[in-house]
């Protein structure tokens, strides 16, 4: 899975071709088409391909022929106006195609998202290589004892190595035992059976193919503070290519979205009450406690006094 | 709707323009792109963009990188395996968008392919131009006696004249009313109310982007000579964008769909026996009549004998 | 389409009807299948099936065998936090099949939510019956003048007059000729050629099936107060099928969707500004004026000051 | 992950309700329901509920009112016309959903399946259970010499012992590091990174629903021959639910797409020419050998002469 000398030629002979298109064309996004952004230990991203820039998202708004005459400004309130309210279909018009090396746990809960076109390396067909994901030391947590799906403080240095010693020795050993099953010359098992020895570290890769409103939505998710910390960081990757393909989108993408908070009917009514000079109380709120917490939190306060 | 002239010079320009770029181009698709390809009266079907080619099915399907050393001949043939076998996750690397104009009737049908993205020009929004589709008389026929939903004899050139002049004076009226009640100086009656005037044959437009698997689902209905003329025609003008950009996935697409045949359970035992030189009744086969029938049409014969 | 007096004694028998099943059962949902809930002048919304209940949704959470000992207080605040969090599989684990007879032009917006199943009443096959969509006064209106796809003041009779009169006549009138193109002893036209000459507001039906997630999110965006009236009172009924079936998750949904307000990075910082006592003016917010007057009529404020 | 006896006594309470319900109702899938069917060593399917029934995909195709007065036999011929013409949307009317054990590499092959609700075991939240999938001897195979994802002989009993043996140290060995980093009075790892450390052939579960067209897309594929041994045993046991399910949805299924062969255009000429007597040869064919092959094995022939 890794790349042979011959393959590193191709990419950059590929990198360094240059072709004639009457469609639309980023400069931006083109200066990181075939360049792999490195994530993790062992992973990447890179863009494959890409259709469409934010004119097409406009186009698309307009159903109207060509640029028109219209200026950014008109523009970008045209594209702010429609993510604001949902408006999603023009943002469906714009494509782009992913190459990731990831761990399998990671890829287990990415293919959760099921509005993409996946193809995945097939360790039924091929043999995997030999390169699984040890964290960094700093990045070794205990359980959150308040979030059921969360870290907590990081492990002191003693344990942490304790830690990193079990998953290199187990990843290294199953793996070995994976290729001695695979050994033609010895036992030569079936790779669709050998594979199931592997642990949820070891890297896979796939192309993943989505358009602008569904990498939005993926984007939002995975790039959220709480996302699990290792499919965060391809997240972050990709927020970067997003910006250089879409700006315009990828502004009110993080206005709307990234940085937008969601208060419920409950909410306002507290937020009324605030706002009218009111010390309006946890209790009497209805909020639950983690709610009210959380409020209070996105306004920038300790508490609602 | 319909193209003023500064759209015309505005289209002219697009085609004119050159970017360079680094993603795979396909230069018979390039001399398609922004030319509208015109179906039935004033309906068109124009590419706008388009991302892959047949060597990302290709590449998907190996998740290797760069070209390889492949020669075509094996890329050809691994094309057809995966279309023979329906390893349909290849042919969704690649994506295509189009600008069609067709009459609401046939965007009604049209729209019940769900896995695509529409943006379609909005009545509310903005009013209607003034076209509408009139068949040609040859285009014109009796309701067939044997299939509930198809056509039987076209009509004689009198009953064709009654119609088309039914045809043609009720979308007048019915579009001359409607721009009646939207007029601002007169009734100013709301666009999302007065668009409920307009009778079907009224021709809308959208863009519609789809991956090449779903395409091919699309026109393997469409373009199937089952498939309601007025519909037909679009999915053989998109024919012909395919083999233009993906020949030799087209070539397959012909071979083990279009052109292909699927034998139940049933008729493989019926055709079984014929090879053994056995003559099976249709009565002894378990097949219906009308399944006898569409079997030996499929073997070129009349009856089984 | 409409109702035979055998297909009433039909769906009284169904009614009528009582088995016995292991599968979760709400009696209050049950009271509604196979009773038609009217909407506009012909159209309805009914009930046909259904799959789980609140407690699906709590199932799927937590993957756990049978109901638990957890209390019910339990479940709402589970659901709850579900709904806050979009946490949307869990209620994608309910559906719900509804029978719907509905305007041309209302299907038209409607299809456009493609995480659905649909099977419609097909004008190739059959005729369709003489039933079309024509408002009540009160609901004609001007377009508006400030939103380019909505309404304005209500018309004055006399106006209103004028433009019922044009819709009922114009759907006789096309209505007529497409029965006389039909005409078996007449012109005999292929069904599906005549029905392009019925008007958009002529009366469609379907089955239309979807999931309790995508069914909110439907109803999020057409109960909504920018909504077309005439797709929002089919949204309205629905409401009430979903109360009597998943009364927890339906008022999160309220709390939490239809009744929240989300507020952008730019709308937080004027938030938190007039928090701590300041007066952020318009100009400097950074915001659009009707971005401006959306927070401030969130906020129940006429201004920020 | 495992039932206790407090679960089973739920389950079986489950069981033992009975409920009053007008919905359509299926005894003998009844009979089946929070009946845990087993699969490989620990793995299981059982069915958790369902929607529909033959009769709801009549209904859909007719979008009639009631069950009509039709007869059986007339209720079968349209299923078998739909299945045969690939009219799918009246099958997409029944729903049904499944709680499945299964072990963590099956999960992954069954995933890719995008048109399902799924809702699994979060290792994120919990801790996995001791189970991990160990082949019988009989069921581990070498690598296949001409099918790169298939299996060829038999492993002799020494060398599968030893394989065996291997898959069991490591996947005990894994877990056990699992739980020892997990310890709360020890290392007291995060559970999101502690499960990396596991294996996959580890069971996880989920819930997961789908439509009656998109079960048999499923079906279709992994009860196949080709399909992998360790997903193709869930797929039959499916296969038995659809059966008890809607029978005459699943015989159509079985004569039109499991036990049915479709022919290429080319494989169409040499069919054509066979039956006129003559003996096509496979090189003047245009098939590949492969095809020659597949296609005369469908036919129950050696070679085409």
């Amino acid at each position: 899975m890794t790349l042979t000398p011959e393959q590193q030629t191709e990419i950059e002979t590929a990198r360094a071709a240059a072709h004639s298109t009457r469609r639309a064309t980023v400069p931006a996004l083109e200066e990181l088409l075939f360049t792999a952004l490195p994530v993790l230990d062992h992973g990447f991203v890179r863009v494959v391909d890409y259709m469409g820039d934010d004119n097409a998202v406009v186009q698309a708004a307009r159903v109207s022929y060509g640029r028109g005459t219209r200026k950014t400004t008109e523009d970008e309130g045209l594209i702010r106006y429609l993510m604001r309210h949902y408006h999603s279909t023009p943002f469906e018009m714009c494509e782009i195609k992913y190459h990731v090396k990831l761990p399998i746990f990671v890829a287990r809960q990415w293919i959760r998202h099921r509005t993409a076109n996946v193809n995945e390396y097939s360790a039924r067909y091929s043999i995997m290589d030999k390169d699984f994901y040890i964290p960094s030391p700093e990045n070794l947590a205990t359980q959150s004892a308040s979030n059921r799906q969360g870290r907590g403080d990081v492990l002191d240095p003693e344990t942490a190595a304790r830690v990193l010693a079990l998953l290199r020795a187990d990843a290294e050993q199953t793996y070995d035992h994976y290729a001695e099953m695979l050994d033609e010359e010895g036992i030569g098992l079936a790779r669709e059976l050998a594979r199931m020895n592997l642990t949820l570290n070891t890297y896979t890769q796939w192309y993943w193919k989505t358009d602008l409103h569904n990498l939005f939505n993926f984007l939002r998710l995975r790039a959220d503070a709480h996302a699990q910390y290792e499919i965060r960081v391809y997240a972050e990757a990709m927020l970067e290519t997003a910006k250089a393909w879409v700006p315009l989108s990828y502004a009110a993408f993080r206005d709307y979205r990234l940085g937008a908070v969601t208060f419920s009917a409950k909410m306002l009514d507290v937020l009324r009450a605030m706002l009218a000079g009111e010390s309006p109380s946890p209790e009497e709120s209805g909020l639950s406690k983690r709610e009210w917490a959380e409020m209070m939190g996105a306004l920038g306060r300790k508490d609602g006094t």
